[in-house]
Order: C-alpha cells, then structure tokens, then sequence
C-alpha cells in the first residue's frame, strides 16, 4: 500500500500505524495495526475514536488484510468483524459496504478503494475548511467545543479544521476549549492537537465561557455535529447547548460544522433524535489513562446524556463540505434538497 | 462552654469538634480543635470552609482557649493570628474583632459572645431560609451551584437552606446539583450534604442543566453569593453568570440568596468588583483528598477565575437575612437603605 499520512494515522513502508488516543496528551504512542484483529480491539478499546477517522482506519486495515493475502471468506468475515466493533458508527457500516461491494474480488481494486477513502475524509475536511473560512477575520477568540480535529478524521477535522486553516495562512487566531465534562475531549485531545499544530489557546472549564463572552473575549464559536435534522436542528456532545444559547444573549455567531454524512433525511427535526444517557460514573469522577477518581458519593443519582439538542434558530450558520448555509437556506429546506441533488 | 450542635461543627462535653471538608464524601472525619493553633492549621488546609462557618469556629476556638485559662496577652496573641488564617474572610475579622472588643478582659463574656456569633449564624439561615419560602412551591425541581449548607454555616444555609427548609416541612423538592468546576464544591459536598439530609437530588455536570432547562425539567435556580454591589449586581463561584444566562434565556426564575453582611457598601456595582484567578492546576485536573489527577497538557495556558459577576437584571429576587427583595426595589436603591438603617 502507498504511503498515507495523517495527524492521528499513517501508512508508512506498508505498515498502517495508529495514534493511541488513550494515553494522550502525556504519551505518544503509535500501534500497529497488524490485521483486522487488531483494529477491532483498538477501537472497542477507544484507543482509535471520532467516527471518520474510526471509518478510515477500519477501511485501510481491511484493504491490507486482503492485499496481505488473506482470502475471500476471510475478508468477509473480518469485514462483517469490524462493522459489529462500534454499531453507532454509521461511517463505519457506510465505508466497509463500500469494499464488499465489489463483482469479484481483487485485493487490488479492495486498496484502491480503501485509499479513495481516506483522501474523501481529507477533501471532506477541506472543503468544509474552505468554506467556513470567510467566516473567520483576522484577531479572532473563538471558543469550541469537544474535539473535532485530526483525531477524530484523517484530515485537519470538521469545527477544528475551520480553525486550523486561517492559522497557516497567518491570520492571528486564538482558541477557546472548553474542556467539555465529562469525558473532557477538550481538556485533554483538543488541547493537545492545538498544542502541536502551536496554535495558541486557553484552556477553561465548561461553566467559565459565559463570563468570557461577558467580558467581551470571544469573537465566535463553532462546533462540530454528531447529526443534523433536517429542519437544521442537530445534536452534539453534551454541552454544545449551553454554548448556542450563551452565544445568542451575547449576540456572539454560532457556527456547527459537518460533513454532508452527518444530515439525518429521516429526521425532520430534533425531537425525533434520541439521546443516549451514558454511565454514573463518568460524572461522580474522571477516568483515563491519567488515572481514575471519583469525588462524588457512591449513592449520587446523576443525570449524563452523552448529546444535547441545538435548535436550528440559534445557529449562525451549517457549515458543510458541500457549502456553508444561513438560517433562511435552511428554513427553505436547503438540506432536503441536497439529498435530491445527491439522488 | 454549653454544648452546640450544626451540621458541621459541634461543642460536646466542653469539646469543640469540627467535620473534616477534605475527607468529604468518602471519609466523615471529626477533629479536635483543642486550642487556636489547631484551627488556624484547618482553616489553612482548607478543612473547614465557608466564610460564615470560619468565622463561628474560629471565634468558638478562641472563646474556649480563654475559658480554658489563657492570659490577656496569649488570648490577644492568638486572635491575631486566627484573623490572620485567612486574609479575604471578612466574617473572620469581624466575628473576632466582637472577641476583642471588651473594656475587661473576662472569659465568661467572651464565651457569651462567641456563643451569640453561633446563635446569629444560625438565626441568619433561618431568616433567609424564611423569607425564601413563599418563593418555592410543592414539586419545585430546583438548580444548585457550589455548596451554601450547613458544610459553609452553622445554620442549614442560605441557598441551600431555602431549599432545606420547604423539604423538611414536607414539600416535595429535587435539587439538580451543578459538580462547580473546577473546585467539586457541588459534586462533592453539596451531593454528600443532600445525601444525609435524605433530600431528592441529581448530580449533574456544569454543561448539562442547559440542557434539562429546554426539556423543562427546571423550575428555578437559587445560589449564593460572595459580594454584592449596592446595585444588585452580585459575585459568586465561576458558572454563576452561565446559569443566569441560562436562566434568563428559558425564562426561569433566578434567585440569589446570602447574608446581609454580603453586601458591600462601599461598591457601587460588579465592575468595581475585582476577580481573583488561581492556580492553573485547578482546570488541568482534580485534586482531593480523593485523588489526584492531570489529563491537560502540562504546557495548557488556563483562564481560572474563582468568581463571575451576574448583573442585577439577570436576578428575580436577592432574599438576605433581612428580607427578599425585587428587581424594582434593588433599582429603587433598598440595599443602600439597609445600610442607613443599620446606621
């Protein structure tokens, strides 16, 4: 296989190698993934996280699994694998269809593929760069949310990538992560892909934004999308909630940022997203490879919904790798007509 | 001296006692305070905490230590030192300073003294706990930030004993208990607080009530305060502002609740406030008596204020010791009245 090269992933002398996301930010540590095997227990391990990025990675394994000489049974098989490791990930089902979806099988075209792939989540993440750049000025403090960069796509990230982008063309930007409780992607991944792209940033804790945007500190927010109704309403990390209804009293722009993937064109709106409640114990403590604490009494009842809802009349504007939309487009029902055109 | 119970500090059998705030929730620790110097080390390890409740110990301390036999000199020696345990404690010097304040040095006058320090700290609850009442109603669901119990008075609170109060004459209350980042006040003392009190409660992080306000399943906020300025505009524990927002946004009412001697006479409004910010390491991870942990780069630069500022037009009532008062009467110039009354 040709070398690939990722902020989080790497093909390199045919070896596909992995960013272990789990002992970061304190240890840099890349696996290798030596077969299908490997990859289903690095993602079931959350040592590989963020659903492009999963979807890439588990395409490239399997291409070299098959280009390794595995057979036709076993391809499937490892395939059929993979698909079951994370069932939420809709990019995941998505991607492996498209390497069985072959007339006869040829580890070749299965590479081939696989590497087609990988550059569509590169291309995805610039053009959703390209088109929120013009939102972005010169000075700018904007504030995001969760971790929506290279470790979460094999490009510079959805929400992060529109972030990244005016930094290298030497516009002064400055970030605001919200460490985002209470698994603390920002806290602890964000800050460290900012870190080594040496894009400055301040690190806070969720409930101190608020007095930011009061004293008159950030300049805008974007953030990332986990899906989108259709009617322009969307759900993403716990949190992101609190952030759009700050920025509407501050009348500070709210941006969310996407793939074209993330449009749900069965949901017409945000009350037909479930929300998934996650364990207790993520909100009595913290749990890494940093350590594991719990502070709060063993008896606390808590509430923990992994997603929060965003109303579509809070948002500036959608930010996808097809185009970036206002709040009028979407009320015309831009996003259903995306799906026509796609059809 | 006569014996005294509180939530948090007890004189029995001629023994001052105080909880161990640090081992909280996990570990219910009581320490012998046997003399002044034994309190200073508690206050300076943060063992036991809340302006109001520092200031009842230390003066029960000091009121033992000379009904225990110190001199005129020691006693004035020792007094000095406690105030000097906690430079910012207002409560502290002023409880003190009524030690101090006596033509003849006689113990049994400065036991009284100390005695009526605890009385009116728990008298002060109970006024504000009383003219909070009619503001809650049978199956309030109600918002919490940091802890403002009987773990910072020697009363059941002030905000926390406006929710005290209504429970205990049978109301049904649920309390949704923001964890207060950085420092768990919330997740670690107010959980632990409900919990023996046998009161409803859910534990939730900072960026989660947002959220269960849109699904309306929040019928008012109450917090407390550290500084009010003469016109309503109020300080309190960072993500103070961020509920006022939030609440001001879903109209749900917002309520401030705090001791009479909150008020500062001297400060027109919140700009003259100024805001202390501490140690980095407070948002790059959690320390306690229950562990300690990093997961933020150690190179994170980190904005970590202690306070925010909530403008009074954010606030629907400020109930205090002295009475509850409205938006019309703040304006109207009442808090500067208080003051000429007192006169």
């Amino acid at each position: 296989m040709i070398d690939l090269e990722a902020f989080s992933l790497k093909v390199k002398n045919n070896l596909l190698i992995i960013l272990n996301q789990k002992s970061l930010p304190h240890k840099e540590e890349w696996l290798i993934v030596n077969n299908p095997k490997d990859m289903i227990s690095y993602i079931k391990d959350l040592k590989t996280r963020g659903a492009p990025l999963i979807g890439v990675s588990a395409s490239l394994s399997l291409a070299k699994y098959s280009e390794d000489g595995a057979s036709e049974k076993e391809f499937k098989s490892a395939a059929n694998e993979l698909k079951e490791s994370r069932p939420t990930a809709v990019n995941l089902m998505i991607n492996i269809d498209r390497l069985l979806n072959y007339k006869k099988y040829d580890p070749n075209l299965i590479v081939s593929e696989a590497i087609d792939i990988f550059n569509e989540d590169v291309h995805m993440c610039e053009s959703i760069a390209f088109h929120g750049a013009s939102l972005i000025k010169d000075g700018d403090r904007i504030l995001t949310h969760c971790n929506t960069g290279g470790l979460a796509t094999a490009g510079s990230g959805t929400a992060l990538g529109i972030i990244v982008k005016p930094h290298n063309q030497g516009k002064k930007i400055h970030v605001y992560v919200d460490e985002t409780r209470p698994l603390l992607q920002g806290g602890r991944l964000t800050t460290y892909e900012l870190q080594k792209l040496g894009i400055p940033y301040t690190l806070i804790c969720d409930n101190m934004a608020a007095f930011l945007m009061a004293q008159g500190k950030i300049d805008k927010a974007i953030v990332g999308s986990d899906r989108i109704a259709l009617n322009g309403d969307f759900a993403n990390k716990i949190g992101t909630y609190n952030i759009a209804v700050l920025c509407e009293f501050h009348k500070i722009p709210f941006y969310v940022a996407a793939p074209y993937t993330t449009i749900d064109f069965e949901c017409p709106s945000g009350k037909n997203i479930p929300i998934e409640e996650r364990s207790a114990k993520e909100v009595k403590g913290v749990q890494g490879s940093f350590g594991d604490v719990e502070w709060a009494p063993a008896e606390s009842q808590v509430y923990n919904p992994s997603f929060d809802i965003t109303p579509a009349n809070l948002v500036d504007s959608w930010i996808l790798d097809t185009g970036s939309y206002n709040y009028e487009q979407i009320q015309m029902g831009i996003l259903s007509d995306l799906k026509n055109k796609d059809n």
